[in-house]
């Protein structure tokens, strides 16, 4: 992989022993990274949105159990065991949503199992999680190539939060899927919404999207049902934080809604999300969608934009059913309705 | 009308033959009032979002009118009128979609021509629109008692923007009817949807229903969907700021998603508009729907929130088609479907 093909945002490396992420916070305003050393700045840095997006967080967990490795001052593999056991639990307990953040961190800790010595753990440790952050731009290149064939030339294209660059290590999973049909020589127009509360579209994907040269317009979430309606957008492509295996989405609060509507209004709505954002075992009764803190909507920044004393209702996450979805697009193809047999193939397929 | 049933918010009001208006800018953070002696302010106030709400920018009109008359040197009646048209374009060219503007405007032309005298055409004029601003109140009243028949104890109701006494002269349309069915004693609960960009919700509808004593909740716009399938809403009641004969309703940006959502969750969808807002002449091909500058979605104050050099799509408002509505609350009484026969039908009433 050339610097060539590569976009120029990198959200999350291993330098020096070291994790670096842009600090996504601060964005669009400025791009400024940020340096750790200690497990419970990432597991901050997680919890706050410094670094966000299934894919990402997963990397993160992986990185953040390395720096834990590092720190541990343990001389056997059964303490170092034990206090990567106890990392884990604070790094997966940021946010209980996205499996990719519970799959990074088993990933590492079963390869963390198979050392002997502790500098063999951390070795094993730190080599798999950068494995992993090369392993998933790879994935992201791929599911971008299948996903092109679905668009078309002249496609104007609605995505909702960011499920780009920014949300993975380097090149996306809806926005890659964008990237590849733009490569491919497609002539395409992006619309993002701005994602309220905390505005991964207009402060995340309209600022990668115009970094990479994208023509791109922003609207509010609330004009989603004019743009379709008066067909300004012909597909729709999201991110995911947990693919049932009934084919069940579990995505940014709004995903729904932009689903039902494009249902509605004959619009294909696409899913790209790599095979470690499948959950194959949960049923929908069992994810828990994280609530987030009220002050995300009754404030931005700090200005306050609600009376005090008000109740807020604040999921980060909802759920789209599959009847709703056209293609689920992974690494391994683009899963079609019926969902719960084409998962199991590509499953089978990959194996 | 004693003081005791009012709500404390009179949003507009004649005092000293000035205009002194609530500055909703400042809201949810100061309550502070505007007092106007030139009607070019007032145009200005409609024009920024001072004043807002279809029936309240009615009677702002109505009211800059009336500062037009007392600014005017003119010695005769037909210099009056000649001023009072230019004051007349001016008002009704800063908000083109509200259809009560261009009524506030025209019931105060056709009263000013039957004046003899520049004195009496002042005073016909400042006396008109002085009712105007009471009738508003009276007719909010008699939409809520209307209204209030249709939600049933221990209701939670979903309203979008705000159709409340801030966009009204003091009672609403929307949350006129909320405070009507509050006040014939039901037990009711309200979800108050941010409505971005200009997030009337969160700083107006949520400021005066906590105002008021509601227990009120707040969601972002991209929650609708979520707590409408989770069950946390069992109907909806929405201003307008234009109703076609044909039951086709625009009001604020977002108001349609609301509306396609609740029909596929089986959620009754109510909108509450005086006659006044109704258009008897025009088709949905006919309406300019506002388009509102970038910057609304761009930054929010002077904060930016996304990157510079990108498109904006901000319409002011949208159009919900007739079969996702339930009924439309005046003050004649509520028209159901077919819309198109039943809102003849009010008007005939009315007569």
């Amino acid at each position: 992989m050339t610097e060539k093909t590569l976009p120029l945002l990198r959200t999350i490396e291993w330098k020096n022993n070291k994790v670096v992420m842009i600090d996504q916070t601060k964005l669009p305003v400025e791009l400024v990274r940020v340096e750790y050393s200690d497990y419970l700045d990432v597991a901050n840095a997680i919890k706050t949105l410094i670094i966000r997006g299934a894919p990402a967080i997963g990397v993160a967990g992986a990185f953040g159990l390395a720096l834990a490795s590092l720190q541990s001052k343990s001389s056997t593999k059964e303490q170092l065991i034990s206090d990567l056991e106890i990392a884990k639990k604070i790094l997966f307990e940021t946010r209980p949503t996205a499996v990719n953040l519970a799959w990074g961190l088993e990933q590492i800790m079963m390869v963390a199992k198979k050392g002997n010595t502790v500098s063999e753990i951390q070795n094993l440790i730190i080599n798999t999680a950068k494995q992993m952050a090369e392993d998933d731009i790879k994935i992201n290149m791929t599911m971008g190539k299948y996903g092109s064939e679905l668009f078309s030339n002249n496609d104007t294209i609605m995505t909702h939060c960011n499920a780009g660059s920014l949300a993975t290590v380097a090149y996306g999973t809806a926005l890659g899927v964008i990237r590849a049909t733009k490569e491919s020589g497609k002539n395409i127009k992006v619309i993002a919404t701005e994602t309220r509360p905390v505005q991964q579209g207009s402060r995340l994907t309209a600022f990668e999207l115009k970094h990479d040269g994208f023509d791109v317009s922003l609207i509010p979430d609330t004009a989603v049902g004019y743009s379709m309606a008066n067909k300004l957008v012909n597909k729709v492509v999201v991110g995911a934080d947990r693919v049932l295996r009934t084919g069940h989405v579990y995505n940014k609060i709004g995903t729904y809604q932009v689903a039902l509507m494009a249902k509605q209004h004959g619009i294909p709505f696409y899913v790209a999300a790599p095979l470690s954002t499948f959950d194959m075992k949960s049923s929908p009764q069992e994810v828990i969608i994280e609530q987030r803190k009220g002050t995300e909507v009754t404030q931005i920044g700090d200005r306050k934009t609600a009376p005090d004393g008000i109740n807020v209702i604040n999921p980060a996450f909802d759920m789209t059913p599959p009847e709703l979805i056209s293609g689920i697009i992974t690494e391994a193809g683009v899963a079609k309705p019926p969902f719960e047999e084409s998962i199991k193939k590509l499953f089978e397929a990959k194996k």
